[in-house]
């Protein structure tokens, strides 16, 4: 019998449950999938612990966004997916209901996407939550230019490490920033500029923007630290909040957005992924830069499905660059 | 001989010195104007008592940036412009070098502007910062409909008054806020619910919008306040913060932000006048409505320029509806 994971209350790593469960059938609109990868998210272990910013579970309930997997099953009125198709999931559903952590997940078919054959099965799930995440900000709301220097903090998350992609691919200046010694070499390959901890980050935008300040700052911190990215800020930039990883509250930077014309922007990726051109347009962007090896996901760490309490421990140290995955068809149970 | 006003220090309106001076020749780009009439800023108030966010004067130095005038005198290099000119100035130049309370006025060549003949001395006055810094918001950053709700905070100020009347352009409902119970009539005739003080803000604008939320808000008080306009504002929608009245810190209200993915954004007019080609379409925009009779600037009351301490006292009443402004003209010395 196929396992997957349930989360019957609130708490650690050890509240993620593997259950055998038989395959649903997919309703109408959605899609069984067979799963073969799984790409954790910090969100996840925020929803797990009961302070996930966006909202709170009702429980027993599911968990899990981004999975590879095959179409096992065609719901009601599914058109342009067959059975057998390999698919990853778009993180643009209800994880309580489709959460797809497990060896099987229902999901709506607007949340299926195709990767390129270039990827293997862990690569496609570690795809969709990064990518589309730096896509809003680095092609959406701004028009990056070769001369314009970009802050990327928490950099050695998935998200913050396909962002620095993405700002490759316009040819940008990158300052990252990480809290983590060990973590400063490996950024350094992809970084003009790496910051660690108490260094000083204004000094460090400056000097690699020859004193412009940064173009775009994508954060997913806040708190207050707001008030120093601001200043690292050219006047007219724009500052882009897409997370809460800071505990204390977020003053905002008034007068330093006053005198320099600064816009900050509350973002999620639910931007994009409701928004069914937007969506489809991110998708093709992000596919046709996957195929000519221009984007290629960063996996730090594979663990097995039944390893998936170990999976998100490991995932709390925050010792990852890039993302963890979780291989299900290495252990499968039909 | 003709007067100018000079501030030795800060302090209060008495602080405002009437002084002979006979008029200095313009420098080389300037003009020299015969001042007929002064609009007074907040701005000015806050740069006299020290408490400018923007910046701290340097003494002695002149204040004010908006006044109607004749030219009298050109600089080198100055061309378009002749002697007799009826010109206003637009608020883009250095107060401390080019302040214009006084009977004669030296300003850059390229913050004058024409106003349509079918305005007075004292309108011509009062059209420039009102009306430019609500063309930034209302016209560049956000493209209105009909359908639109926007809230307008502090709405009896000059600036508050030029923003409903641009609202009001693209048809938009209204929402204006103001302190006081007094000036709840006179924003009624213009606006689709006035909150006043303690009043619920969200409420209103949930009514007005029919539960949408406030497209654009435009706020200058900043403050503890800033999380009830992130409320009161829908998905998507843009927060423009130019100034700060609040004498509280400003907390960022990132939830929401992160909910809705909202967009808050410092701005003040220097966006749009240090720009050649924003400026010119800004003042080309403004003149053709005023010229329309579709904008019309409101003047709350007029003061000889013998009692601009009095002016500027009434000024820091807050009781006014619109511009305060010094008729110079009146009993001007030569």
């Amino acid at each position: 019998m196929p396992r997957i994971v349930q989360l019957y209350r609130t708490g650690g790593p050890e509240e993620l449950r593997l259950e055998e469960a038989p395959p649903a059938e997919p309703g109408s609109g959605e899609v069984r999938l067979t799963v073969q990868a799984i790409g954790l998210n910090n969100s996840e272990a925020q929803l797990r612990r009961g302070d996930y910013p966006m909202g709170t579970a009702h429980f027993p309930t599911r968990i899990g966004r981004e999975c590879s997997g095959f179409v096992a099953a065609i719901g009601a009125g599914v058109v342009g997916v067959e059975v057998g198709d390999e698919v990853s999931t778009i993180p643009a559903f209800d994880v309580q209901r489709n959460g797809v952590y497990g060896e099987w997940a229902i999901v709506p078919v607007e949340a299926l996407a195709k990767v390129p054959s270039c990827l293997n099965r862990l690569e496609a799930a570690a795809v969709w939550q990064p990518y589309l995440t730096a896509y809003g900000p680095f092609v959406e709301h701004t028009r990056l230019q070769r001369s314009d220097t970009v802050l990327i903090t928490a950099a050695a998350s998935s998200v913050g490490r396909a962002a620095m992609q993405v700002a490759r691919l316009f040819g940008c200046r990158i300052v990252a920033t990480t809290r983590s010694t060990e973590k400063r070499k490996t950024l350094e390959a992809d970084a003009d500029r790496v910051v660690v901890g108490g260094e000083d980050l204004i000094e460090a935008v400056m000097t690699v923007s020859e004193g412009r300040g940064a173009s775009l700052v994508f954060d997913p911190i806040a708190g207050p630290g707001l008030g120093a990215l601001a200043e690292a800020t050219k006047p007219g930039g724009l500052i882009v909040e897409y997370g809460q990883l800071a505990v204390e509250p977020t003053p905002f930077p008034l007068l330093t957005c006053l005198r320099k014309g600064l816009v900050i922007r509350g973002y999620t990726l639910w931007e994009i992924t409701r928004d069914s051109v937007r969506r489809e347009r991110a998708k093709q962007w992000i596919h046709d830069r996957l195929a000519a090896g221009e984007l290629r996901p960063t996996i730090d760490r594979v663990f097995p499905f039944d390893r998936i309490v170990d999976a998100h421990r490991y995932l709390e140290t925050g010792k990852q660059t890039g993302k963890i995955v979780i291989d299900v068809a290495a252990g499968a149970r039909q």
